[in-house]
């Protein structure tokens, strides 16, 4: 806007690369942009559980934007991975809101470290493709808080992303797009936000209600549309001056930090950015399984290399984050190279691509090809078509015929290494068949080169699962109630997502969550705490000795979960409250250090409207994965605050006892209440766990009844008032 | 009431067996009563799932009312088993609302026969103990009717009982007996309830909003100051004397039914009651594991009968259902009498009942008897004080002390039957140890003649679980919401209730819904439906041959399970529409035959508020349980009801696509979308599976945004008001 000095900024999608369009860009994702940096979409990049590497992403992003003239990059996107059918996980991190807060946090810090914005998106609680646009998730405030909120508000509090971007999708009842609680109440006033907030791509309902309640920019533009509303509604006394003004003050903000910090002819170093892409990749997999330590293969012999994605790789996802690669690495000539001239290897299709009919001359092919050779590496996955933005999976299967390629193979060769390219989880049925399983997600441009590296043990598997790997689909927490019935989504499983669910339901999960293999092994000692009593004001430091007990160099991902030993609302029976990734060489011992604060040990109090944390017993556990606890502690958290609730006529005696001032009223009631009535003692005597239940649930309202008029209503009503008395 | 000549009739206690006390009575059902035949509690009865048995029973207990001159029995209990903790499952029927409400029905029928009335109870969504007089069960409003009201609802239209007993609790925020829209809405108006609602013993709350919600009696008497609080209100005009009235009509009316029905100087044939209430007992039990055909025993050699429950049996439970038996059959004797005298039994005590504490005096005397006989039966179960009215279990185990004696007699011998005395489920992690596994439940007290005449032969078991045996508690479906939080529990599993639950999470149980063995075996043949085309306002004929295929004469449960292949809400992969005990010859064949209405393919529509069905096919499955179906059928059934939902900016264009009507206006814009749009077409070539979800979840709003101004708001707008002409 030339006449008032305003300056445009150009913002792109994609939060693993940078996707700039050429020409007005059809808003879709799907059309020809120009040469990027494709790293590893957040699925894969979670596994590193490397906050540093991230940022080196971030930066490396940052320095791609400045080249592009790009202002803001749309991402990360911190949504959780409630049900694995989401059709745009891979662009998501985690089930888990801590792992995934921190992932973003580093994402966001190092694009902004050069002086490039980011969107934080989708806020909030976008969990699935299904009737995005319209569907309305309903959760309640709890869950919000521990669980959807809390993977954006740790990325906020600890980046302040320059803005963030609004989902499609409803929020108990209000479009994100104009969701005063979620928008204002709790991202701007909560949280802090002091970027502003952008509607996902046609995620505006109505213009003037979503300005009201904290949406400043609707994009794309609605050709003056929206404008004219807000013109007329301020006009018309429906919004005040001052919002506008708000909104106007919070966009320009952005526009002229974006300008201020923009570096002319800036350049980036693409080789460079491939060498990160690789390292990354590499950091991301995650071995699966290795029986009889078939990897790292030896670089000699016969090796088939099956499967089309060894010659066309599935390196990222469908949709917005599309991008087009500036380099792209071909699996099976990196696996060649890697394995040197000492082997022999060969290529085998095995599958098309583009459907799951059964080709009997490539699965004839590969069978053949796979039988003559010492061992066989499998590239399988699922297919574009089985995953994008845009729309759910319906099932958890890879196509039939990667399947029966898997079965025909294992018949002939027993040195079966299967390589995963998906961007979610897959069951595997299968999984007997092979000796080896190396997941390698929606890897990025360097995905060949990673996979060969760590094939041949040029590389060691440190990642490890941001994700449960469950067995099968109806084991997933949201299996009933996911994707809703028209546009209602209800959240019923509550805070119970991911491993919190798996774990505290006992259901044996085909890989745990923090699970993962190396090339050597890790042994664990020394789990000591600062302090065994602490107050809820208080921190404590949790420190454990890793040492590095195999024969490799490597890296080991050290986790800390939380655990109340006893609640009075249902709590998780684990939640990750820290973690640290260490390198060891063979031999050597490096300590892991967490601090606790009380978040971690506070659920969400919703009549509080506060974190809370309950006096007693907390576990702090250590481990490989949330299923691998190497050790444990227990520490004593008093809380600071008191909760005290009005004395009813349905207050309940037991509540009362357990009250050390009120318990002293309530036990001379009870005491007149068996005096009054003769048949107490006896009752008592027959059947005590009976008396002593009924008592403590009975409501002091029935003592009338009970003691058979020898205790008045009106009494009753006197000692309620003076128990209220000290609220 | 002599000045008005209004005589006074009396209630007791007792679903299962009558409990009337001397004197004032104590309302807790703990103090001495009468003799009484003590039949099989609930829990067991309903593995009957005999209809015209447990109607016997009814008219048992009606007799005996007359001969006791009492004119109404408190039961029967028709609540949900939502887990198998609460305490006092025992008492009620079946997790299944349609078994639980026939069994019901057959109850109340019975014992009306005699001209004495019934209080159906608890209701409503009392399913629990924990807090029972104040918590608040939130149960939304699809899963109220199919579940929990479905249970009430089959027996007060079928059986029209002569009371109802409203619950402590309450229900979606009001006192259930405050709830206006439980007593007067669905009970009185919606189902025809012509009798009263009289409140369980200290439930009301408010005297006055009681009534005014359709809450009748008040037990027990608050000694004229609810009848005071009564006449102020009606005084104030806060109540309406004609719904005083109505109260004091439908009070009447039973009353003068009870005395036009009192039989003067009834009797009652006490053996006879015994003998059937062996009957019902041997009917009742459930065979649950049978290795190498190991029962029936022979009636020779030498068996060691080892556990307290052999000399002392449990038969019924702890609460105001507790009752003195006419008689009391000792289960040693009866074994003993049962083998004749060619066997060798002797017996030992094996654990204390009162403690979970190890005895190792009386564990060696076990090991020895069974060590040194031919076979052992061991009896096991929960102690009066695991499971009891008033309190919830907080686990699934029996006591330490049993579970030790299991294993110590297991290591010296093989042949180990085990009987269970039970009135919930228990977990079984020792199994493997036994070859036979009876379930005894609460058999009442004739139960030791009945396990007798099952464990040799001279009767052959024929009951079948009316509730799902889970592998463990995490299994079970209300494990992260039960017993609820402070005063709220939420239903949050919905309608996923027993094995609707554990067959659609494809949960193992350890023992399904349904299941039982018989020392005979059944095949299923010959499967028909009457049509295969239906309306939602037809009914359809299904029969099935079954044909005893074994050596003994025998009984089998055939169980008809509905599944509606597609719908649009998430519904179980399983529902019991119908079921029949058949009794069979070797090598006889009946026809078990079934009519299904409307409601065997509906569910609770909450925006039609009423039941649905949705046009399409539906299988029809028929079994042994409900993880054993034999045979299956497809039908088709078209509604007649036409639910079309008013367009609004929000409708999706998948939504009017699949409305013919309104395809034809969509499809129309979507064309002129296209060729306003140049990118459309690349697009959807490009990624078609994307463009295409994403044009299906698309709102009419947000057209004008992607045709980039070729559609105009305006336009879209009067295109709504089309399609809603026709409405």
């Amino acid at each position: 806007m030339e006449r008032l000095g305003i300056p445009s900024v150009m913002v792109t999608d994609g939060p693993h690369g940078l996707r700039k369009q050429s020409g007005s860009g059809d808003h879709l994702g799907l059309l020809d942009s120009v040469p990027a940096t494709c790293f590893p979409s957040a699925a894969g990049l979670a596994c590193s559980w490397d906050a540093d590497l991230v940022y080196q992403v971030g930066v490396a992003l940052g320095e791609e934007c400045q080249a592009e003239d790009v202002s803001v990059l749309l991402g990360p996107g911190a949504n959780i991975k409630r049900s694995p059918l989401c059709g745009r996980n891979f662009e998501y991190f985690s089930e888990d809101p801590y792992l995934s807060s921190e992932m973003a946090a580093a994402h966001i810090n190092g694009v902004q470290s050069q002086g490039v914005g980011t969107s934080l998106k989708h806020f909030a609680v976008n969990n699935q493709e299904h009737r995005r646009m319209t569907v309305n998730a309903v959760v309640d405030e709890r869950t919000l808080r521990e669980i959807y909120l809390a993977s954006f508000e740790g990325a906020v509090v600890k980046a302040q992303p320059w803005t963030v971007m609004s989902a499609y999708n409803q929020v108990n009842g209000a479009f994100a797009s104009e969701n005063n609680r979620l928008l204002t109440e709790i991202l701007k006033e909560e949280w802090g936000h002091e970027g502003f907030v952008v509607s996902n791509w046609g995620a505006v309902n109505e213009r003037v209600a979503g300005l009201a309640a904290g949406l400043e920019l609707e994009m794309p533009s609605s050709n003056g549309a929206g404008d004219r509303k807000i013109v007329e509604a301020v006009q018309n006394g429906i919004l005040s001056e001052e919002a506008l003004n708000d909104a106007v003050e919070r966009i320009l903000t952005v526009v002229f930090k974006a300008v201020d910090n923009k570096k002319e002819n800036a350049v980036y170093d693409a080789d460079a950015h491939h060498q990160l892409a690789t390292k990354v990749a590499s950091e991301s997999m995650v071995l699966l399984k290795n029986e009889q330590a078939i990897l790292p293969l030896p670089k000699s012999g016969s090796i088939a290399v099956i499967g089309a994605f060894a010659n066309a790789p599935r390196y990222q996802g469908g949709g917005s984050s599309h991008i087009k690669p500036s380099k792209l690495d071909n699996t099976f000539e990196e696996i060649t190279r890697a394995a040197g001239e000492t082997a022999q290897l060969s290529y085998a299709q095995g599958y098309k691509l583009e459907t799951d009919e059964l080709d009997e001359h490539l699965l004839e092919e590969a069978k053949d090809k796979a039988g003559s050779a010492d061992a066989a590496i499998l590239f399988i996955g699922l297919p574009d078509r089985y995953e994008s933005e845009g729309y759910d999976r319906q099932h958890l299967n890879i196509p039939d015929n990667q399947r029966t390629l898997i079965e025909a193979v294992a018949e002939v060769q027993k040195n079966l290494v299967i390589v995963l390219s998906n961007g979610a989880p897959i069951v595997m049925p299968w999984l007997g068949k092979a000796k080896a399983v190396l997941e390698g997600y929606l890897g990025g441009q360097a995905a060949g080169g990673a996979i060969a590296a760590l094939l041949f043990g040029d590389a060691n598997p440190c990642g490890k699962l941001a994700e449960t790997f469950p067995v099968k689909l109806s084991d997933n927490p949201s299996f009933l109630n996911f994707p809703g019935e028209g546009d209602i989504v209800e959240y019923k499983e509550g805070v119970f997502v991911g491993y919190r669910y798996y774990d505290t339901k006992e259901i044996e999960p085909l890989f745990p969550f923090g699970f993962g293999l190396s090339y050597t092994s890790f042994a664990y000692s020394n789990l000591k705490i600062s302090s065994e009593e602490l107050t809820d004001k208080d921190s404590v430091t949790v420190s454990v000795d890793v040492t590095n007990t195999g024969a490799r160099t490597g890296k080991e991902i050290v986790q800390l979960y939380v655990r109340d030993a006893v609640s009075t609302v249902k709590r998780p029976s684990k939640e990750l409250k820290g973690f640290a990734k260490l390198e060891l060489q063979p031999g050597e011992t490096k300590t892991a250090t967490f601090e606790l604060g009380k978040r971690a040990f506070a659920y969400y109090n919703v009549d509080l409207k506060d974190w809370h944390v309950e006096s007693g017993l907390f576990d702090i556990m250590v481990g490989s994965s949330s299923r691998e606890i190497a050790d444990r502690v227990s520490v004593n958290v008093q809380s600071t605050v008191n909760i005290r609730k009005t004395v009813t006529l349905n207050t309940t005696f037991g509540d009362l006892l357990s009250d050390p001032e009120r318990a002293v009223i309530a036990n001379g009631m009870l005491q007149q209440f068996s005096e009054g009535s003769g048949m107490m003692s006896s009752l008592m005597e027959d059947a005590p766990e009976m008396m002593t239940a009924m008592l403590n649930f009975m409501p002091l309202r029935a003592l009338a009844m009970f003691s058979q008029g020898s205790v008045s209503e009106e009494a009753i009503h006197g000692i309620i008032a003076k128990m209220n008395e000290n609220l």
